[in-house]
């Protein structure tokens, strides 16, 4: 078996290049780059980067927990975590839980600190004791997109707004004129979805406006789910005029059915969502939504792992103090054609 | 540090029984499983299976190479992958090469035989020498929709008709009486969507229609791609009366860019993908589109894989028999909104 500076003095570098062009980390010239894989090639070189890092404890893999991997906005996500990772040279595992806390914690005790030196959890709906545990037994946990920056969560974490997320949603259709607004909440009633709808109820009541409890409906964070929402919406009120979703996806369902019903967008109904997905925009009409900061917390979490990771003592000493909590940068609205003015009064 | 035997012994099972639980295989009554996970975590246990397993050698994961994981195809089939390795035990790491062979290369030689003990290959833009030095390494490695049946590609492989796909789509527009039709490859020339537009031509051909070739058209295959393709083939052609697109997003990005030229779809233009990804029915009008057997091809891709892990010798001996290639079934076409009879003459 040939070794890393066997490799290296073929090529004429360090051994320390070579490793940089394996772990596709460090500036390496093109050229240099291509000396060391045809000395990798020539030599049949393979690095045992992850036998020898299991030997120390611990592999060059960060494992992503994601709820749903169907859902489009995860692989986005993870796509982001992926290329924050490769720059420290880690694979990002992507597990799926489905929603079930039971897989997720199976998954857990497999890959932690075994086949993963980190993990990122990202609305894994997983066991919070679990995570304790997993922490406790040497391996980081961060959660990668807190919604309550205000009710932190006793782990490490990247704190997204979208509370203020769900404001910001109800004041523009506030502020075009709609006073009857639907509202489809892509989850059970104290899930994950919660503290979005508290923000759009915070926007209502500024504004002196009613929430009248039936003209919110509980639904899967689905299109499907948004769709047959929408239908249940306008069947119970057919004077609502807007309709707020707590995630993109259901306000594109919602969409979906206003054009099976025969209703124009934005004319008849506005609808607004939140995150910005990429399918947002390709929507007919386009989706007008609150963005919020997912390539930046995606960075965030991989870092603030990286360092619990590389420096465990300091990311303790920094958690005891407020470090726990990084906070990424606020949504804001994104204005394309599913919202105009009310027309009705 | 508990056993696997102290939990069974507390739990009042045997250590199969245990194991099933924890890796989520086998029968076992909800009853007893709680009882499991109840000794599990008073005795604090953590299978180190994957510390075990590469002991011995192994690692109980299945790469996934793919291409790009923020095409919505990618994740669909990733979670029907994840379902069929979930019953054996096995986690799904996905890894993406970013259309990168280097990329993949770097990915392959980290994870093969360590991190995974076998390599899933779908569409992943991969060197093939890479693939072919990995399975020489000893790990298996199963190519997971390869598009030309009648043209094997060396290395064991799920093989899906898309020569047939493409043909389908093209009968079905001819049938509906279009003669003017643009395509949309979603690749470059000599590209993964080749064949599919092969069969195009056949079915073109067949019907005694001549190609026009500047109606043809290589884009990027996202719904970016195929919005800008559209404009692109309308531009030299306006009297172009349907489009073929060689897959569902592309496919998806010529209805916005007919919705935004405010051309109808599908009365002025009638618009067919490949694939069936679960946004063709969502998107509106709903694609029509020749549907491949995914889930299928996946399960088959798993079990192949398995058995090259599990029986080297004997999947060595079928595959030099016939058993390299496993055929998925016919694609077949599924007729929605988007399409119908040529109204131009």
């Amino acid at each position: 078996m040939p070794t890393l500076n066997e490799v290296a003095r073929r090529a004429g570098v360090t051994a320390a290049t070579v490793s940089n062009v394996l772990r596709n980390r460090g500036r390496v010239g093109e050229e240099t780059r291509q000396r060391v894989l045809e000395a990798v090639a020539a030599l049949d070189y393979r690095p045992h980067l992850t036998a020898r890092a299991l030997a120390e404890g611990r592999a060059p893999t960060l494992a992503l927990m994601v709820s749903s991997i169907a859902n489009p906005f995860y692989p986005e996500f993870a796509l982001a975590v992926e290329r924050a990772a490769r720059e420290s040279g880690h694979f990002v595992i992507i597990c799926n839980t489905n929603e079930d806390p039971l897989a997720g914690r199976a998954i857990l005790q497999q890959i932690a600190g075994t086949l993963s030196e980190g993990v990122l959890v990202m609305n894994a709906n997983l066991d919070f004791d679990d995570l304790h545990t997993t922490q406790a037994n040497g391996t980081p946990v961060v959660l990668c997109m807190w919604e309550r920056p205000d009710d932190p969560p006793g782990l490490p974490c990247v704190a997204v707004d979208f509370r203020l997320a769900g404001k910001l949603a109800g004041q523009h259709l506030i502020e075009l004129g709609h006073t009857r607004i639907g509202a489809i909440v892509g989850s059970k009633s104290m899930g994950i979805h919660a503290s979005r709808y508290d923000g759009f109820a915070d926007a209502m009541r500024e504004a002196g406006l009613d929430i009248v409890t039936t003209n919110t409906i509980h639904a899967p964070d689905t299109v499907q789910g948004g769709y047959a929402a929408t239908f249940e919406l306008l069947a119970r009120d057919a004077g609502i005029t807007a309709i707020f979703a707590t995630n993109d996806l259901p306000a594109l369902g919602a969409i979906d059915a206003a054009a099976d019903m025969g209703r124009s967008v934005p004319h008849d109904l506005s609808i607004v969502g939140i995150t910005d997905i990429l399918l947002a925009q390709q929507w007919r009409p386009p989706l007008t939504t609150v963005a919020v900061p997912t390539v930046e917390a995606a960075g965030l979490a991989v870092a603030l792992l990286r360092e619990m990771i590389e420096e465990p003592q300091r990311a303790a000493d920094r958690s005891n103090r407020r470090w726990r909590l990084l906070a990424a940068s606020e949504p804001h609205l994104v204005v394309r054609g599913s919202t105009a003015c009310c027309l009705r009064r």
